[in-house]
């Protein structure tokens, strides 16, 4: 599709610019000056506006709001979007085997783009500029929902080549189709979209991968040069499992040290049930965690972060899937992520800790720590000179901010998507004013909810009456 | 100020009515016909237009948008609003000595005038109709503002006349003081603004109370026929200090039961740290408890919740101040409820229950549950005929919610303060398409951000940087 030339370049200034560079440098009165997609300058208003006014094709008084790199969501399942509702309250395994095992093995490539769409309207809307997909079946359904969009991303197909109660269509895949299917997607969509979509190889969990898998994994990353990403250590029988079958002491992250599978292109989701010696592990090999504080809590359990990010891990946000949490706001996970880890406090010492993972923290994880673990820091998470032009601009005058006395905080407690206004990825605008630039939403939202309806009946999935419907 | 007239009889039809009734009604395509301030009609939508038409004055089609009753915040400190963010990641004591108890004692009436309407405007932005005052000092303040809002609540003052590091101003109150206040205020306030206002009494908390005041109180309320409302055993500390002084084997509840002070009317707020003992006094007394998930989770530990219902506790949810929570969101608290209390259950069986707390329980607890908690379930908390006609009109076409496969989980799960369009209290709009009606709400965020600044100066609260302002 044609991008909008008016942008090519631009100065934004009159912002509160919290850059979240290594200096962690906040501008009160800042500007920025962006050349087609990247960032050429950054500073005070004043010094902004007088050295590059007359090379700016357009110039725009932000009126003190306050200006934020794009945020980065580290786990999200776009094409479980239109799956939304359909498994709250039910056990992990009717969640599984009964809802979204039947509901993705029915998606076709429409659906997928369609549920993608969906998504990529709602992480926008809550200030994310790019996201690594937690794994779906049809990438190129994905790729075309990304390129429309104008968000950034790293994209997975979901893989499994082993594992007990599969659905039967992908119950016969063999490792070689499982690597095959992945280097033919990374051909045909790694650095497309002007460079905004990557492929990387996804595994989905432990229990549905054989030895053979994990390795071809490991080795044609390191040989394409791209990331993995899978689901570990989510459930203390995922654990259990793995120490009876594989005589290892505890669960997932061991055994997966034990094999050398652990390197620092892994993004390990999730990673709830881990010790202090795979804490260890995590650190030294340079694994990535991404942390969904909302699934953790509903399916999962507490995840040891605190510690994690004492052991010097590089620890993420992310959202899940639909189905998992159902909301897809990287605004909310900051802050529960707060409240999350001040609370698990409560086991260790006797009470919560207030001062546990504090705003500034929470903050990086969302921005500079989410661009390290989709291996991408040298282009996005911090607005620096030299960086693209990803960047959400908040207005903080508004009943779910105001007052705001600390900015920092403001933004990670109080702020909720109404105070994201605009954002811009890869130097164009893809939502300005609440309204998002490349789809017409509710277009979208219409045709999401049919696809939705036809595929929870083509998926057979039926879902019970809470209260009495008349 | 004049109320609006031609509300006076009103039909709202096609929509997907939510009753919260005893029998947990749903009608899928239903009518409501409201006469003044009352419910007169609740049903399918062609009976409701055969029947009322005629006497409607108007007729509004709510296009398959969904109706509740409105939500019921149970513990929401108005008075704090401007202190949004000035006591985040610190520790109990800084928060309690270094920040919230110099604002408060600073605080004018203004002050406390100016934040309740700031409050206010974000309680009915989430959908509330009626909250219970968790306890300020100016209740003449707060009451002007709800006035002026439209909305309902039940007032209280802050009540403390003993303990340790109290602010001077409020250090030589005796108990005589603090009963005689209270009942001038409920003299003056007591069933004003259309019965919209009712006056309660207050207590700050056990170490601020001598057994005079909290016997006293006791028999005042049940003289007056009002409610009690008071912060219960909140931390480890007061529950170790209330055993150490008092030689009683529990803490706070343990106590209170012993002087005779539990009752049906005591609104007992947080009550995070009871023994099973405790549980079954609050049960056999009739004490009512306001659950505040976020605040919990931040500052104090994880409530026995489920516990609580199951021993037939009525348990409803509040938002707790803006320090303590920064977002005064009933919709959040409704997530947060679920996800809090089904992550809870891992310190019990080892993993999370996603079935703890499912939708339909939340949703009671934010409504009806909200209603017989603050004594007025026999007019709200459920749309009813002959109960009042508080609601709230929630568009579900919007991508918070997008697909809706269940309605009411979607309700608790998905919904965002986005996807509140409409609220009425007592009859009357007091939100239409997302415009608060009764008060100029960008009038109130400018002011309220002038009063906040000054009234921080004159306190002396001085906030650190969080990062490196230039």
């Amino acid at each position: 599709m044609a991008e909008t030339d008016t942008n090519s370049s631009i100065i934004l200034h009159n912002a509160v610019i919290v850059t979240m560079d290594p200096q962690s440098r906040v501008f009160r009165n800042g500007g920025i000056f962006i050349q087609h997609d990247t960032i050429k300058a950054i500073g005070q208003s004043s010094d902004i506006l007088r050295d590059f006014s007359s090379l700016a094709h357009q110039i725009i008084d932000l009126h003190a709001q306050i200006l934020l790199p794009g945020f980065i969501n580290t786990h999200v399942h776009t094409s479980q979007q239109l799956a939304r509702g359909i498994a709250d309250d039910v056990h992990l395994m009717t969640w599984l085997h009964g809802r979204i095992w039947p509901y993705e093995s029915n998606m076709t490539e429409e659906d997928s783009y369609i549920s993608t769409l969906l998504c990529g309207i709602e992480l926008i809307h809550s200030g994310v500029t790019c996201f690594a997909e937690a794994g779906g079946q049809h990438v190129s359904g994905m790729a075309k929902a990304v390129e429309l969009l104008g968000l950034r991303a790293c994209l997975v197909q979901s893989t499994m080549d082993s594992g007990e109660g599969l659905p039967a269509l992908w119950a016969n895949r063999t490792t070689d189709d499982c690597i095959q299917s992945q280097k033919e997607l990374y051909k045909k969509h790694h650095n497309t979209a002007d460079g905004r979509i990557r492929v990387w190889f996804g595994i989905r969990q432990i229990m549905n991968s054989t030895d053979r898998l994990l390795l071809e994994t490991r080795d044609a990353t390191r040989e394409l040069k791209t990331g993995i990403h899978m689901h570990v250590a989510e459930i203390p029988y995922e654990n259990q499992l793995v120490m009876d079958t594989q005589k290892v002491d505890h669960g997932t992250v061991t055994y997966l040290e034990k094999i050398g599978f652990l390197q620092n292109n892994l993004l390990s989701a999730h990673t709830v049930w881990v010790n202090s010696t795979e804490i260890g592990f995590l650190s030294s090999t340079g694994v990535k965690v991404s942390h969904c504080p909302a699934s953790a809590m509903r399916m999962l359990g507490f995840a040891p972060i605190r510690e994690m990010l004492d052991a010097g891990i590089c620890v993420s946000l992310g959202t899940d899937g639909a189905p998992s949490n159902n909301r897809m706001s990287i605004v909310d996970e900051m802050y529960l992520a707060s409240l999350i880890n001040k609370g698990r406090e409560v086991h260790r010492i006797g009470t919560t800790d207030p001062t546990a993972l504090p705003a500034e923290t929470v903050l990086r994880m969302a921005t500079i720590n989410g661009a390290k673990s989709v291996l991408w820091d040298n282009e996005i998470g911090s607005l620096e000179v030299g960086k693209k032009a990803d960047l959400v601009v908040v207005n903080p005058s508004l009943w779910p901010m105001v007052p705001v006395h600390d900015c920092i905080s403001s933004l990670v407690y109080c702020m909720r998507t109404e105070n994201v206004v605009s954002v811009m990825c890869n130097g164009h605008w893809i939502m300005k004013d609440k309204k998002i630039l490349r789809v017409n939403e509710e277009d979208v939202i219409l045709e999401a909810g049919g696809a939705a309806s036809d595929l929870l009946k083509r998926a057979g999935i039926i879902i019970p009456s809470r209260m009495k419907i008349l």
